[in-house]
């Protein structure tokens, strides 16, 4: 269910590219327990002149080799689930890709069960009455 | 209102594109009730390696000429419109590109009124009191 | 915290995407009070066959130099307060970019603090208890 989107800079080559989309996937499936072939990414590149990372919000030291992460999924993860999704991306696209954990933003918007077609015009999680 | 981003393979071409746009268009106005002149769509084209759309979730059959259409949309459409919408997307995928209706995913993201701006610097949806 | 995504004709330079895009944080840091250095924003241009715009919706007219700003930001701005922001946000990038401020549209998407990590694993907004 999570509709997940990378946005990356344009100088991680496909092959970094498939090992963070892997990453992010593997971290899902082990902290927000969605099933391993409920899989569905879609990865943008972003010249540099494209991009505003701030390099110290917050006091992260951010380089421009940033990986920024959306998630769009059903409503209800605990804020403990949340942070376990964090951290299992952060560490995950580190060890995968190489990515610096405070290069990886992540920022997630929720929707309802209804608001789901995986294909055929059918709402699956809300079967007809 | 509604803002809706389709994201297709790159192997779609510009006509294909536009049908498909249309035929999204369409299925709004009939399901949802908006206006004729209420179009704004944008979409993205990917190459294979940056779309990982799983073939057999939920027992759907889908190829890797996936169509993924995102629509952010005003709160309150009930279940019965949205499953409207589903049918009318696919199938207009379908017959206005050639697109088989189980490569046609929908996710829906709701939003309120103020939370447009159609130009102009104004709020048109909840004029100013 | 706004994540900001701009989307714009290719027609426009990379100076003029710069432009626009830190007219759109100014007008975040006035109107909505983030931090001037609260600045997560990724552009993406589009040709001019992959964006339907509706030259008329709501008596607003449009041209195909459009500006689409998408806002993902944390739940709770008044209906003062966006209103605020539209304005500052199409003044700004008529001022800064030459943009006609019919063009520029406005979209928000709410979410709530827990739904943020700035990097490194950690939801910084909701430090852990």
């Amino acid at each position: 269910m999570p509709l997940v989107e990378l946005f990356v800079s344009e100088r991680r080559s496909p092959t970094e590219r498939r090992r963070l989309a892997d990453a992010v996937h593997q971290a899902l499936v082990r902290t927000v327990s969605i099933p391993e072939n409920d899989r569905f990414q879609l990865v943008r590149t972003l010249a540099t002149e494209d991009a505003f990372i701030d390099p110290t919000y917050l006091g992260v030291e951010r380089t421009p080799n940033f990986v920024v992460v959306r998630i769009t999924l059903r409503r209800g993860r605990t804020d403990a689930v949340k942070r376990a999704l964090y951290q299992a991306v952060a560490s995950g696209a580190a060890e995968a890709a190489g990515a610096r954990p405070e290069d990886v933003l992540v920022v997630l918007v929720e929707n309802d069960a209804i608001d789901w077609s995986f294909g055929a015009g059918v709402a699956q999680y809300v079967p007809q009455p």
